[in-house]
């Protein structure tokens, strides 16, 4: 059946929606909002949220017949009824806001409830976090990390080519984009140090990453192929995992990474749906060796997402300190989700999976400063003449992303952003 | 004031609970259980459960005068109440069932309905698990990991008598005791092989640990000192952190164990409160380092808890294969708790902290098979003449606690249990 959501031949009739570089018809992304009231879901559309749960109440939308799921505070409910309501609900809104089904577009009074403009309201947290695990799926960011710290010769880990490599983050410190980050304090040493100190961070770093959503369950005992972590995936955010370089060092041997990536991760307010993303599949890299079965993919799995990374100082013009795309990453987030599932672990809605760092082949494509100022040898510059080795405080950094090609209308994520502030000796 | 809730000379009306080796009056270990009817909290009381939601709907404990909390599947409502709700909770309950109050003891009906004999009951997960923090506290147990995988002279990493060593684990599989363990697949590679394969587990292993239950959450940005940590965990229980150690070691360089760890935790049913824990508390190690100031405690934390790990072929008798004391421990659970929230993670109620593996300093006393074998090469003899390496299906693993000292009535944890099933390739 041909998915007229993506017909780039349509638009919205809500005013600014065509056009508009991020949320036009055919994206339609799930956030959490409020204006006044209380949080509920919405869906992005132009300049303006649809408040699904106004909509749910008039009738208009309605993806659960018992009960309803958007005068939720979290995605959580909605996405729990599974991929069959995700894509009638894509259809049905499709339609209201495309104007082939005119009950919104033909009840003035309606629509003045139902669209609020996005100036007017306030983003939460887009979803509940179940658990969040973080992965390093980019091949170039690993040899990068592993040249610095291992020297080039034994750059990637002996595993690195064979598994979706992967560590459980902490999902209590997840927060939505605009929170302020609090410089981290933790021990530190120092390579001619003999004993560590407690300080406040002193190599705070972002990591520009793609989150993953999961929307469908799994038991704890059953494996996920990877067409099957493919559908279970609601949608995707832009994720910063910030990050701590220098608790990390001294803590991270034997058991890996623990308070240097658990003060906070910041992850984009909309949840573009893997639906609106589907125009926007590509192939893997070629595999360096041949993966195991239950890694293979059947499907495209890739997305071709441009990423960029901004950085401004304190009260100064932001410059754009990284351009890059995660259609190179290694490993898709479907490949992840089945490896993650492949012991037999239970997997839930809310999940969330990072991808990894997303850095490309070139210098300005990475997507840490570790990466951009090579462990601090080779400080950034930023427009107000300054440079930077690792964040200031003061320092805002704001990711972006979109998907773009020839036939297919822009799908935008729009910003996840964070300023850092002092530590709290 | 003096608290007669651990008053050696009281003892429970409740038939068979003076003198019961685990849940004696000075115990009173929350848990859930279900008799043909819903889930709900109950407290061990000798061989019988006390039906809290029962007491409670009979007005006999009231922790929250406005909802009621014991009618619920999971203790995570009632944890939320905080310290004086358990003190008093505590303190009522004892008073109930050592016939001080009344009410319960001169009322045949209501006793006969709120007193559920255990054998009766189905005893499932006691609360529901935020997020599952690992810990690596025993110094004997990650000395002789390190010394078997780098050698004596390498054995304990740099970091880890300055820091609680953890990693985050995964809540979303961890089950109580009895519930069946399906062996694993992962990749698996040899010192020899050229490739990983997809495969069984084939060095499945134990891990005797204690787990810490947090009930006082804490906000993002918060520090918790160590008395502020000790007084924000609730209760502890016992746990096997199940380990594939052959998947643990291809895949846990660089970022820690991930699918080893993932397929199942298991944990004891009965949360042993923190409160009934007091007149065994004792002091830690002495200190091989001076801590930083953040991990200093101001009273003794660590526990004197007896452990014991018996271990059944499938058919056959179970024979004792470690014998150990938690008391040894190099870090307590509010020292990792503290360290935990250090970067200003924010911890939840609900978070379970595994203390790590228990070993002690002699052979018998060692909490994993890959220790009491040495990493295979000297297999454990079971009661019916074969030897293990590593765990075969069909084996049953138990671990027990208790607390027990002169002067004090024995506290028991009861077991936590599990058998393996063949892995579904």
């Amino acid at each position: 059946m041909r998915d007229e959501t993506h017909d780039p031949a349509r638009a919205s009739w809500v005013e600014g929606a065509a056009g508009h570089p991020d949320f036009a018809l055919q994206n339609l992304p799930y956030g959490v909002f409020s204006a006044g009231d209380a949080p509920r879901v919405g869906v992005a559309i132009g300049d303006h949220i649809a408040d699904l749960a106004t909509l749910e109440a008039a009738g208009l939308v309605r993806p659960d017949p018992d009960r309803t799921v958007f005068d939720a505070a979290a995605l959580n409910p909605f996405m729990a009824l599974g991929p069959p309501a995700w894509l009638a609900t894509r259809r049905a809104l499709s339609r209201l806001l495309g104007g082939e089904d005119g009950r919104l577009k033909d009840d003035p009074a309606l629509a003045a409830r139902a669209l609020v403009p996005a100036a007017r309201a306030r983003l939460h947290m887009p979803f509940a976090v179940a658990e969040y695990t973080d992965f390093y799926a980019s091949r170039e960011h690993a040899t990068n990390v592993g040249t610095m710290f291992r020297g080039a010769d034994h750059a990637l880990p002996a595993n690195w080519l064979h598994i979706p490599i992967g560590y459980n983050g902490r999902a209590s410190t997840v927060v939505v984009s605009g929170t302020d980050i609090v410089r981290p304090m933790g021990q530190l040493k120092g390579a001619r140090d003999r004993a560590p100190r407690f300080a406040p961070c002193e190599r705070l770093d972002f990591e520009l990453e793609v989150g993953a959503v999961v929307g469908v369950p799994s038991a704890m005992g059953t494996r996920l192929t990877t067409a099957e972590a493919d559908a279970a995936i609601f949608g995707y955010v832009l994720l910063n995992d910030w990050s701590a370089r220098d608790i990390q060092v001294w803590e991270y041997v034997p058991l890996g990474p623990f308070q240097a990536k658990a003060f906070a991760t910041s992850i984009s307010p909309w949840v573009v749906t893997a639906a609106a993303l589907e125009p926007f599949r590509v192939a893997p890299p070629e595999r360096a060796v041949p993966l195991l079965g239950y890694l293979v993919e059947e499907t495209p799995n890739n997305l071709d997402l441009s990423l960029t990374v901004d950085l401004a100082p304190a009260g100064g013009a932001a410059r754009t300190v990284s351009r890059t795309n995660a259609r190179g990453l290694y490993f898709s987030a479907a490949q992840q989700l089945a490896h993650h599932s492949a012991c037999g672990c239970a997997m839930r809605v809310g999940d969330l999976l990072g991808s990894g760092t997303v850095s490309g082949p070139e210098a300005g494509s990475w997507g840490s400063l570790l990466e951009l100022g090579w462990n601090g040898t080779t400080p950034v510059p930023l427009a107000d003449g300054t440079t930077r080795a690792f964040l200031e405080d003061g320092d805002t950094l704001t990711l972006r992303g979109w998907c773009e090609r020839e036939g297919a209308v822009r799908i935008g994520f729009g910003a996840v952003g964070g300023t850092v502030l002092p530590a709290r000796p």
